[in-house]
């Protein structure tokens, strides 16, 4: 079991950057620690292939040179000095051979705009005298520069050590994400880039940024300044034009993809205070507008009645794709409960007399708004990403759909079987809710999920 | 039920100091809020009489005066920048009277030192177009100050506005505290003070700095240095005296007692770090110094046996002492268990060579231990703390040591009962362990636990 270097935690002091190694201390000292420490320069998470030796080189900071045969391309040349830097201050140890400089060789060096799903993030490393990183693309460069990094640690006295290593690595999965939720709590935007300098560390790669909810409003729209205006918890609790650019492009130098989360029809709560049109007017009582607490609020769920909801989602929705360069946006789409529709009669009329369906035909009003928001968003050449939601209750998407199963923490397997079985591809998240409290080592159970581990993996025909 | 204004959020930013509401928002659109808004303008936490009117006045900020029949006394002085601060920038609406000014009277206008277990903290304020603010003492003006600031509110256009209010207010217990724990997770400085801003709002008046345990040691010595050298986490986890300093006078200022806590013989594994001999060695399968996991680790809890100990002790505890200026020192003296010392040859040979007492009376080796640490801090004039183990145990102090309970959450009233029948009085702690994770309003829990309900509150004779 490795307790050592979970998560590096940076710390800015006025000019001065300090890394500091997290370390985990006993709780009682009757209760001592599990476990081995890992060997100093040990990297996390542990590449595909690790042949570590006891040979230990010196590196001289004031002397080393890292070099590349990509030329003028940002990713490479920002990678480089932020991992030069993360290497410290450690000095030579002239009673040992040095590492005298690290070459990176790239197969494709072009300076590709920005990551996307299925880039190649393989490289292999050698840490010898003249250290060598190879790479198929500049994304595996950066994977490879941050196992450097952390090959090298620091002695008591100062002095800067490499081990003789040779390693092979790639990811085992494509996407690997972290969500935050801005809207339930504004985070602060220091606080979203320190997290995407953690995920660097752990080499993540997806930033889903789940931007907006019931609760608030942070996206300060161009189009629609009012949504944040009037949705916001506040003036300062928002994420400005310029806020956005500084996180897609930190998350870019670090081959992180910045995939946003607008999510409807439910989960929509702070945009009717923009609009209070954008929702559904539930009933109660014979009264338009009056909640009906436990089954449904005053307004609810976007309103598909009205042609003018899909007219501003389509503007929203090409302002939104046009500000977050991803391949990808997130429509939401879970959690569309249907009381509130169920308790309007123009819902009702609108499902006759429009759709032709049956008048308590929710799921069919369901299915119509998902093929609406889909055709808009297909308009602007985004693929989209939607959770399982409507796939489980048997609605249809085109099947280029990603599907994120975030139900069933406890029996995900079923989820994932579902979503599959159904012709769709699948990201999971089940097993890794953080918000999840607990005493002691939580930390287990997120680990001993394997997202392969279900039936089924192979798609039908 | 009162939701509004919990906890007042201060917010720092360049130059500027803003203050902001905390508020709390629903959760799911379907479950609202329970109760009702508490009235703009209403302090926290509720006075002890409050007569309050639907008769508004204005304040113009630019214009407004507080008075004091004190002169050079820092603390008022001090005081009334800090709240004329709070009041905001409101202007004046001339459709309404104004409040022109506050006048404090103070009955005694000594400039008291330091506050004090029993200073007078009670104020009588008047909100009218002349506002009075009378009290016996200093520490009652502080407490008046911050109730003013909190009756002024700001109106959606900017005015600011306070109701005809007539206030009689003392606080009904007169130790009211905080603990941090600066040793299982080291708190920075600018922290503390954001936590001693908080506790000033809420007139809470003790701060009780548990700031050395076995986890580490940030207390910075002057006397022995090496202390936080060896046993803090890191040489940047430390409280120099310059960041003592700093807590001990902003809490002054606010009339906050800061009273520390070097917590023994138990939870001073860091301690061992600085000097193995001040930890007893644990014996396991014949050897000194071996842990018996669960039972006891490697050194444990002070080494009763050696004068050193009691030297050292008498040393820190003159330093301490002489750092802290309250009145107070808190001494710890729970979870002291006697696997190590049980483990410990020469222990029991110290038991009946030494002490006379029987080769197994571990209990009476923890009284000498009480009994001379009593004695050395006796010699410093400063009142003594102790957390209820040995009073539980049938273990003697004088019986002007405060007992603090903080065991047995769920049934704390027998715990009670039993130290005020030996004659002590009690601090209780144990309905307030924040530390307790749950979903939800856990508050509720908090809020429902009233010190006063146990039986025996009078002392036997």
């Amino acid at each position: 079991m490795d307790i050592h270097q979970i998560l590096r935690v940076v710390n800015v002091i006025v000019f001065c950057v300090c890394f500091v190694n997290g370390y985990i201390t006993y709780i009682a000292i009757r209760l001592p620690l599990q476990g081995e420490m890992s060997a100093p320069g040990s990297p996390w998470p542990h590449p595909k292939e690790l042949n570590s030796t006891t040979q230990t080189l010196s590196l001289d900071m004031a002397d080393f040179e890292i070099g590349s045969n990509v030329i003028g391309c940002d990713v490479i040349e920002k990678g480089i000095a932020r991992h030069k830097a993360m290497l410290g201050f450690g000095h030579k140890d002239d009673t040992l051979h040095a590492v005298e400089d690290l070459q990176i060789h790239v197969e494709n060096t072009s300076c590709q705009a920005y990551p996307y799903l299925g880039m190649d993030e393989s490289y292999t490393l050698e840490a010898d005298q003249h250290a060598t990183l190879r790479a198929n693309s500049i994304w595996g460069v950066l994977r490879g520069l941050e196992t450097f990094s952390q090959l090298v640690y620091t002695t008591a006295t100062g002095q800067a050590r490499i081990n003789k290593t040779s390693i092979v690595d790639e990811p085992r999965f494509a996407h690997r994400g972290i969500m935050l939720d801005t809207a339930r709590h504004f985070i602060p935007l220091p606080v979203l880039l320190k997290n995407l300098d953690a995920m660097s560390y752990n080499k993540f790669n997806v930033f889903h940024w789940h931007i907006v909810d019931d609760q608030s409003f942070p996206y300060q729209s161009i189009r629609f300044p009012g949504l944040s205006h009037k949705g916001a918890y506040s003036p300062v609790h928002v994420y400005s034009q310029t806020d956005i650019k500084t996180v897609v492009e930190y998350a870019r130098l670090r081959g992180i993809r910045v995939i946003v989360e607008f999510d409807t029809p439910g989960h929509t709560q702070s945009w009717g205070k923009f609009d209070r049109d954008l929702l559904t007017p539930c009933w109660h009582n014979g009264h338009k507008g009056e909640a009906e607490y436990n089954r449904h609020g005053e307004y609810e769920l976007m309103n598909p009645m009205l042609n003018s909801t899909f007219t501003f989602l389509e503007e929203l929705f090409s302002e939104v794709t046009s500000v977050f360069p991803d391949d990808y946006v997130h429509l939401g789409m879970d959690e569309a409960y249907h009381y509130c529709w169920a308790s309007n009669p123009d819902v009702r009329a609108f499902l006759t007399n429009v759709l032709g369906l049956n008048a308590s035909d929710f799921s069919g009003l369901e299915q119509y708004y998902i093929r609406r928001v889909l055709d808009i968003v297909s308009k602007t050449h985004k693929k989209t990403i939607i959770w399982e939601d409507p796939i489980e209750k048997g609605l249809k998407a085109d099947k280029d759909v990603l599907v994120e199963v975030w139900r069933n923490e406890q029996n995900w397997t079923n989820n994932m079987e579902e979503v599959i079985q159904r012709g769709y591809s699948a990201i999971l998240s089940s097993c890794w809710y953080l918000n999840y409290i607990s005493y002691g080592q939580d930390w287990r159970q997120y680990y001993s999920c394997d997202p392969h581990h279900f039936n089924g993996l192979a798609r039908p025909p």
